[in-house]
């Protein structure tokens, strides 16, 4: 196992003092929870925050990366509003270890373009990822491990598995399992893109999918309040404002990932499952109320079954499952618990 | 106007005395709602029950039919729980006029296969269409429209359009406007299907599409308590026990109805806008609290709003929208209201 092509970046002396270090780990073989192996795997990391802090890997949803925040273009990070300097986790105090997805659209190994049997991915082989870039680059123990939805899940797999590896699990809007209807939706996003992989056209059927996850993502009261009822004035077929929305997420979507990644990362969240009775090491959980996809009921569940004493955050959100994405004041309660830090 | 093809069934003495007639009604040219026209209109309906007993309409969702209730084989009637001798709404004291939907898939004027530019259809269309009926018929007024889902919201438009036609509405899971959830959810559907028309399997994409739309039909509680978490052992991809059933759902549905005549159908839900204020007929609305798609909110705001007093009975089923179909107490009730007898 060898860490090739590591960059890092220049200090700069006006700002705080943000290292950053990524590269592409190579791992000759890793065998897979489902069955099977991949051979010659490629791993994107990214390491990046105060020199020599505790390390914190911070995981979000399969549409995440390794780019968890960046200090140079902020709006580049997918998780700005809670990752930063000053910020709930606070990257003048601690590192922030990122990954691109194993099964993904980034850099990390993933189906081919027109390959459709890579092999089923579970969020136990990220966590096995996450354990093999730490022996890369000597993180014996990380001090905590933030997730959110995926990434979440990812979290209570690797505490699952590697108790010593992690002192803490943030786990937002995750639970130890799926619930039928949120399978049922993204069943029904995976039959669209398989179906126009089939007949030729894999992006479009990837946007018509995200626009449905969108959807599910967001909550009734965010759309009663942002769009109107009836229809657009066009001259051609009826448009509605929610849909030209929808899709406009769905455009956006599409042209950075590959439909075959999608698959890969829909089906391993719904082949997800945990046992929380493995679970010993101390557990933060963060229930949003408003969560269509994963509910409070499917935490409340998770906290109820975990053996050891774990907190549990219940927030309400207007922006239901996209609330890890959001709410900075909500959660930062949930990141001082998690992180052993005062509240920001 | 033409009644063509009328029949009349004999009278069966070992059975309730229940008539049956049907016919196709043709009309020279149809005026629509969103502008435009349509010529050599035909119009499947049905009308069975007690001979001449006062007509109640009976609608259902845009994949119900002219076959409400059917005496000899009723199982194939779509609202056969609510509707026969002795039910809620009693075919031995009362006639039931059916309906094929305009732009539909039945024997009523659809789109031609292959055909995406049929003109908007609205629900004041098919109260226009429900008026013609009457007209051929000779039934100047109906004793009351008994309409569910999209049959409730054509209920709503002929009694805006024509309130001296009809006695009483009864609206169940319908409301004088769609919500933007409820859009999207269809909005997304009707890309399923377009996209896979363009690629040349639009069957393959209406199958999808249904799978979606029972999503939207039923409720999370349902489907926890229906469909166990984790894969199905098989040995090609995973397939999850809720994904089995909703594709079942999607093949039935694909089977029996065109993909150009559910992109009109679906469409026009959506192009639905009634101005409550305008409605001066005695209206019982039924809101089922589980409902995602026609919330109990949606038909509360319709309460609230209408002039006249409204009976409004909120229920709660574990059907979800597709109440209608299941909730025989339940519903009896507003069936009694509506129809003026005493309750089964």
């Amino acid at each position: 196992m060898t860490v090739a092509a590591a960059t890092i970046e220049p200090f700069r002396p006006e700002a705080p003092a943000i290292h950053v270090e990524q590269g592409l780990l190579q791992l000759p073989l890793l065998e897979l929870h489902h069955g099977g192996s991949l051979a010659d795997v490629t791993i994107a990391w990214r390491l990046a925050g105060a020199p020599r802090a505790p390390v914190i890997a911070a995981l979000g949803g399969i549409s995440a990366n390794r780019l968890v925040f960046d200090s140079d273009v902020p709006e580049r990070g997918w998780w700005r509003e809670l990752v930063g300097p000053g910020l709930p986790l606070d990257t003048t105090r601690f590192r922030v270890l990122g990954l691109d997805w194993l099964g993904g659209s980034g850099e990390t190994t993933g189906p081919r373009p027109g390959q459709t049997d890579f092999p089923r991915i579970d969020a136990r082989d990220q966590a096995a990822v996450l354990l093999a870039v730490g022996d890369a680059l000597g993180i014996g123990r990380l001090h905590a491990c933030a997730g959110a939805s995926y990434g979440g899940m990812v979290g209570l797999a690797l505490a699952e598995r590697a108790p010593a590896r992690v002192g803490h699990v943030l786990a937002i809007s995750a639970a130890h399992r799926s619930n039928p209807l949120a399978t049922g939706w993204r069943a029904v996003q995976r039959a669209i893109v398989r179906h126009a992989l089939e007949l030729g056209d894999g992006p479009g059927g990837l946007r018509i999918a995200r626009a449905l996850a969108m959807t599910t993502y967001r909550t009734r009261a965010e759309f009663n309040a942002r769009f109107p009822a009836g229809a657009l004035a066009d001259g051609g077929r009826a448009e509605f404002p929610v849909e030209r929305y929808l899709f406009a997420r769905g455009d956006e979507f599409a042209a950075r990932h590959r439909p075959e990644a999608f698959l890969c990362l829909s089906e391993s969240i719904d082949l997800h499952a945990v046992d929380p009775r493995r679970i010993r090491t101390p557990v933060t959980l963060a229930a949003v109320v408003e969560d269509q996809l994963v509910t409070a009921d499917d935490v409340r569940e998770l906290a109820a079954r975990l053996p050891a004493p774990c907190r549990l955050l219940e927030l309400h959100s207007r922006y239901g499952h996209d609330a890890f994405l959001k709410e900075r004041t909500a959660l930062a309660p949930a990141f001082a618990a998690a992180l052993g830090t005062a509240p920001t």
